[in-house]
């Protein structure tokens, strides 16, 4: 664990809470947005949406642009429909995962999926994202629209990315990397750039806060693909052994395979190709990341992406909302796994 | 028939080849926009749109595009970029139908979901959905953002409305019309309506190109309805009766339904849920279509929108785009049925 985030956690565990506490003013701003943009004539749509907005989620990315505002004290109210612009491209995006994957549980609770069908996910997510378009084009920032349509690309690409790399065990963790700053972290750089756009900030600005939302969001997707292997079911809505059982190719898994003698390599050979999905492969799987120190190493590499965000704060003034953005990257890389 | 379509049938069957002449310049343009943007580092995303976007497409919609910068002497390439943009909306909107729909055949070739699956045609649906605006951003007119990123949620809303009424034959007229408004007519408006944008013209001009658009499109998904009955499958590139099969509920069946005795009804009932599928089936439904004259109604109602779309190119100067664009109305009317 690098310095700076041993040095915050001296007195107590690092928590998302200041962040929270720093932005839940204007996140109340940004959910009337939701709630107002996300309606329609069609009574599926504001039904389905809603199922999921107002499922349990953290609302990560929009908290990341009220975030990156106050650090830079704009005084404005443009990012409260900026925020909610973003929380619909990520609602989006989970929509058509949990169709990609025939996922059946997101945050504990039954996905979208499995209750409306895959045809009314699809189209409800087109319509949030052709309504994040509409609130940027009220925004009228061309640069705005520009960082956004650009990351919806990016996502997309990535996406498409991990589609081609499904079940291939001998992913590069090159490639890996590639594949979550892509399809995770071009969202929360995104989410913090505009911050700096609507601030009316330098390039200098722009590109820090890019970096911070792109460095946690590396962080926060490696411990999310470390937690999938914890024994604490608790820690995540989703069950532990998912990704396993679905046959993902995450870091932990790239590093046990490459790390393993002939007998394991063909072990997660067969789990990726979905033969191994009782109790006792997870648990086999489990102490092969444990004892290849492949879970250990995939933390570790979190925390250096962590220390990465937090770096890049550096060029800001410190203060409460600075404070605030270092530990939320402190909790995501300290989360049990 | 109405008057001014018939009088322009007089000496030759109306074609789309002059709306084709008048745009053939302009359209290599926009084609070599389209091949270079839907490039990727990742090969399935060219690979998969360009099946579609080679796959013997007219290129409607960013042809009105062309035709209407024609009508409006419209001396810049801005044009370009933002027919691609249109015709990337609408291939998005193509892979998403095809993976709701559950097709297997589209222009006579079989459809990607076929081919790549349902994850695949999703997700690339979403990079040249994401792709179309960054082009609208290259191009930097908020009021083309606004405008198609309104267009491209009322598609999602009419697809989602369509979802709802699926199978259920007692849809009425009215709501059918609402449908085929959003999900066909609104982007042909949109691409229309931008010409007079990039021309700098007048809220008027917008208008009645919009409304040219829109009632081209009605007009057209309704012939595209009545032909689905038609005897000669050449016609189209998708086979005869496949609506029937598919259950889909179009005007045809909802006027069929609507002036059918008891017996009758229970058909149609039946047969939108699936249960009539038999070729004897599709030769009673299509003779119960004719006695009822619910095809020739249909066509009656084409024409009428067709005669709407003509009558708003009226306060435009007469000339070869103008008269090309009120044939393509006329040739989109006459298609053999």
């Amino acid at each position: 664990m690098t310095a700076s985030i041993h040095r915050l956690n001296a007195d107590r565990p690092p928590s998302l809470d200041p962040m929270m506490a720093l932005t839940a003013h204007d996140l109340n701003h940004v959910n009337a947005v939701i709630l107002d943009r996300m309606q329609s004539d069609i009574p599926l749509i504001p039904e389905l949406a809603g199922h999921l907005i107002a499922g349990g989620g953290k609302r990560m990315r929009p908290m990341l642009t009220l975030a990156s505002a106050r650090l830079l004290d704009y005084p404005g109210a443009r990012h409260h429909r900026l925020a909610a612009a973003v929380e619909f491209i990520h609602t989006a995006t989970l929509l058509h995962d949990d169709v990609v994957d025939g996922s059946d549980l997101r945050r504990g609770r039954r996905t979208a999926n499995i209750i409306w069908g895959n045809p009314a996910s699809v189209l409800v997510g087109d319509f949030l994202f052709s309504r994040s378009f509409e609130l940027m084009v009220e925004d009228g920032s061309l640069k705005v629209l520009k960082i956004l349509s650009n990351a919806s690309a990016v996502i997309a690409e990535g996406e498409v990315n991990q589609l081609t790399a499904q079940r291939q065990v001998e992913t590069t963790e090159e490639r890996y990397l590639q594949i979550i700053g892509a399809k995770t972290a071009a969202l929360f750089a995104a989410a913090c750039r505009i911050a700096a756009v609507v601030a009316e900030r330098g390039e200098g600005d722009e590109q820090a806060l890019d970096a911070y939302g792109r460095n946690l969001g590396i962080a926060f997707q490696l411990v999310d693909d470390a937690i999938d292997y914890a024994s604490d079911a608790q820690t995540m809505g989703k069950g532990v052994g998912d990704d396993f059982r679905d046959g993902k190719v995450t870091l932990p898994v790239i590093l046990a395979h490459a790390r393993g003698d002939a007998d394991d390599r063909r072990f997660w050979r067969d789990a990726m190709q979905g033969h191994r999905v009782s109790d006792d492969d997870l648990a086999h799987a489990t102490a092969l990341l444990r004892s290849t120190g492949a879970l250990d190493d995939t933390m570790a590499c979190a925390r250096l992406y962590g220390q990465r965000a937090i770096d890049a704060l550096t060029r800001f003034p410190a203060g409460e909302a600075r404070s605030a953005m270092v530990e939320a990257v402190a909790f995501a890389v300290s989360r049990a796994y």
